[in-house]
């Protein structure tokens, strides 16, 4: 038999029992359960990713919610282990959900919860700071600088661009493009705002370009996956010293395609969009009471993007689940609140 | 004897020699010179920092002006050499010129020019750049991205600050620092400004706070030079894991304080506030053109701070010099241009 995986157990004599497949940013989302009579186990393994067999022995008999990260692969599996310990919530921490198999959790009667409202600024903030850190060469003027190879001040050292006055692009102009857009603009860049609709109008077609079918076919695509050829990009670079791109996702990802980590005219960083601690303490929040809420029977919030009520430190949070993305098949009802 | 220093010559048949102690981005301030019977030597000796004998080797027997760097040391001994060399006429390629020394320069009746009205977008992008990148830890993400250690996306990875609705303080709010607060503004901070008055009137006293006596005096010791306690700083840094700073210049530049290289909570970077190829192209034009006016015998332009005229690609330019800091001790004229 495995070695079990280590976990970390809060209010042992709690009445529900809720799983946490990662540890998360704050303690805020911990006393919400412990609060409310759930038994916490928080699975601390020093393993990224867990796979559907570790979350299947995390799950074991008796199971009342899961909170998992969008690494995981949820599928028939994982559902039907998680219906048959007695379980009907779980939540994804992020707001998208395409590792969740959602016509499987409609099976067995889960419900799906994201966590929409409290990524968008932190997000754009992370585009701006990667055009600016692109645009002024931050990454390899401090690698230059910490290795001790600055002896004077020299005209030519490190010269990048100035974005003032610059045109910026934005494809994909919804609430993280828009938010990007207005920082930008308030810099006295030129802003093109481009949504599908516009593209296509227009004749234009970006590298990947295709129509979606469905809105949600969209915000299940959008900022994530294969949006950039990066075998063409890494190319582009090559013969592009001047060309700069910042990149937080990756085709391949975790792994980038051969040669771009060499590249001094790229910025790379680790998905880490949504990485601030407002953001990442407000995902847990949000995960923990779609779980919570499912548990007690709460009925949906009724408005997923404006979740400011949950996230009030100082009050108890609505009787309500902030954002359940199956709530219509599985019929549950939506809160008056 | 020592070896003679490697120049690149333009125009040898000019009929007035001018030296530029660096290669400068861009070329047209080559092309304004050579257009206007100049030949310039320019020196391009791989060595950072030229001494005051390796410049007085280039100065030579016949010099009409020279286009200096903030990085040597322009004293008795170089203006001297210049008036024997028959030159009236030297500029720095920068605002500063705290390594002139202007009286010397009046006894030889040497003007002085220097760079202001191109720097102030270039340099408040690299603090918004510098602000971003710390709250966001950009060059440790990218670091460990680069390196092939990310395996999958994790919830406590790289989690950073959002700066929407933080305060933002700005000490010595001229015209950099209120372009800059600008930039963060819109990013929704609340900024905090502050002058010299200011503060004093608060009672706040900044590290190493002092009264300056003229405004040339705060010109000459603005954002450069020992502002901060770097060896505080560093112990700050290592007792403080998410306290974050972002640092373009120095104590004892080009060198840090023991420790500062070593920490993930600084971005350090090599003086590049005014590294984009806007701004060092202008720079390396309005430069060459304080030294080419004085030696053509043109007055002072009315305001160094709006030199637009002079960076039109496609005009010529006025017939004055941008900026030149001791005009008044010459009593040159000012232009009614």
């Amino acid at each position: 038999m495995a070695k079990p995986l280590q976990v970390e157990v809060y209010n042992p004599n709690g009445k529900y029992r809720v799983v946490s497949t990662k540890p998360m940013p704050g303690t805020r989302w911990i006393n919400l359960l412990i609060e409310q009579d759930c038994r916490l186990e928080i699975c601390t393994q020093k393993k990224t990713i867990l796979s559907v067999e570790d979350i299947i022995s995390l799950i074991g008999d008796k199971c009342d919610g899961v909170i998992g990260q969008l690494t995981e692969d949820w599928g028939e599996k994982l559902f039907s282990a998680l219906s048959r310990a007695g379980g009907k919530a779980f939540s994804n921490m992020a707001v998208g959900y395409n590792n969740v198999d959602v016509n499987a959790a409609n099976k067995y009667g889960v419900a799906v919860g994201n966590t929409p409202g409290v990524l968008t600024e932190t997000t754009a903030e992370l585009a701006a700071s990667l055009s600016l850190s692109a645009a002024r060469r931050i990454v390899e003027a401090d690698e230059f600088m910490r290795a001790g190879l600055y002896d004077g001040w020299l005209p030519h050292l490190f010269v990048g661009n100035l974005l003032k006055g610059q045109t910026v692009g934005v494809i994909g102009a919804g609430r993280i493009g828009s938010a990007y857009a207005r920082m930008m603009v308030i810099s006295r860049c030129l802003v093109h705002l481009t949504y599908g609709q516009f593209l296509k109008a227009n004749g234009e077609q970006p590298v990947t370009w295709k129509r979606a079918s469905t809105m949600e076919e969209v915000l299940r695509e959008a900022d994530v996956g294969p949006v950039i050829d990066e075998v063409a990009l890494v190319e582009h670079l090559k013969v592009n010293p001047m060309f700069r791109v910042g990149l937080d996702v990756f085709e391949d990802e975790p792994y980038m395609k051969p040669g771009l980590a060499e590249m001094k005219n790229a910025i790379v960083v680790p998905h880490i969009a949504s990485a601030s601690k407002w953001t990442r303490e407000g995902m847990a929040t949000l995960a923990a009471l779609n779980v919570l809420g499912k548990i007690k029977g709460y009925p949906i919030w009724s408005d997923p993007n404006h979740v400011e009520p949950f996230l009030n430190e100082n009050a108890t949070p609505p009787a309500a689940c902030p954002s359940i993305v199956n709530a219509k098949a599985l019929g549950l009802p939506v809160s008056k609140l």
